[in-house]
């Protein structure tokens, strides 16, 4: 029997509300996507305003980044065409559910992924900028 | 009338533990897939951490290889934009279902494919590895 | 945090052991699937002359059971149509992952679901029974 | 290592040949499709006049006649809703590609599924009628 820790909803919530106010800073209604370990979703937020696209974008990104257990973005470094070693393919696999645009973020407790977040309707940068914000939250509430 | 070769069950799970004892050198969890020479999945195992994605990408891997009797990686290789009589956009077709990535390899018997191996968690060149050495072991016991 | 029990690989073995050794008594080859508590497979194996769509039907029989938290057949029996309160429709849900057809369990530990099976390829009477065969052999090697 | 008969591209030939040969009977332009015994299709004609959905859903017919090895009508003869012990909900299985309307039909040789022949677009029992001058054919021709 194996023993997983996982994100609960309270956390899942405070996680998002630390996206939330970054993303307020950009002025960028932002979609918020917590997932479990498992990839599988456990809260989401559309703010006012936040794109459609970015409903599923962001569960896609939340996904990946806890099923790979690496941020979205590092996908994106090594995706590229011609390089046999690299991951170039990877961002139309699972019919397109991996996501390597940036904003996907894991969210680790004692070293072990326990859940994902994701965010999009903002650039790639704020996407992330807004996703490091909800994984900083849940660093100071864990430790 | 045609008469197929097909790798049958006992033959995948050798071929599984082969990948599995390449996987545990390398220290890497991993999700492998055999599949038959049309494609169909024999056999599969994710161990204990292997990655959520990899449970998909690495039956894609091991149907693409089967079907198209080359390593994923090969095509990898030649699906590069702006090439016209290269490859480019297959890694896209069938849904995403065509898999590019490197970690999926045809099973060779007397000069045909009988099935398909694929290995996802790692990186591309892990993936290979285990992949081949899941081909290794059906070389050594078809022998 | 949630801490949450998952099947591991070596008992996920077991229990498709237990499931072919009911189905060589059957004399009918099946699909067996085992996924964990999240629907997410953990292990696979097509007995030889197993049939192909069985592989998708066992795999979702597994995922509805784990996800469902009783076994499919019950489904079946409360998705009848023109019923107000009861669940006809469901066997659509997800792109018709959700399945109602018989030989899907929960895999219960300590009274909570840490995986589920899925069996296919016979009558539902005879994948519920391969399947309840693989619980019973998980309820041995897990008291 | 498994030694499998499956029907070949002049065999599938002669098989939808059958069936047109039937269906101008009917004076009913019709979709063919031929399977081989993993579901996948080998040929397919569309009579000048049948129907577009029919396209998909004559391959949805021969793939599941193949893989069940019995005839699609006799699956919709065990989907009734309510009955705990039948198929109700396996014509949703597999985003639909499981079919359950007449029309469909396995193809043996020796005993065995060699493939699959599916009809569609005139009524399930014209359908079922092309389809059975299909295999009469092939039986004419293996025999």
């Amino acid at each position: 029997m194996l023993t997983i820790n996982r994100l609960n909803q309270s956390e899942a919530k405070l996680i998002i509300d630390g996206a939330v106010t970054k993303a307020k800073e950009f002025g960028i209604p932002m979609c918020i996507s917590v997932v479990d370990e498992s990839g599988n979703l456990i809260a989401f937020e559309r703010m006012d305003g936040g794109k459609i696209h970015s409903i599923t974008l962001s569960q896609d990104k939340a996904f990946t980044a806890a099923s790979a257990r690496k941020g979205t973005h590092i996908f994106n470094q090594v995706c590229i065409p011609g390089h046999e070693n690299n991951l170039f393919g990877i961002h139309t696999a699972l019919g397109g559910r991996m996501c390597i645009v940036g904003g996907g973020l894991p969210i680790f407790y004692k070293n072990e992924v326990v859940g994902g977040i994701g965010v999009s309707s903002g650039s790639p940068e704020q996407d992330l900028g807004c996703a490091q914000a909800g994984v900083d939250t849940f660093s100071r509430i864990s430790s």
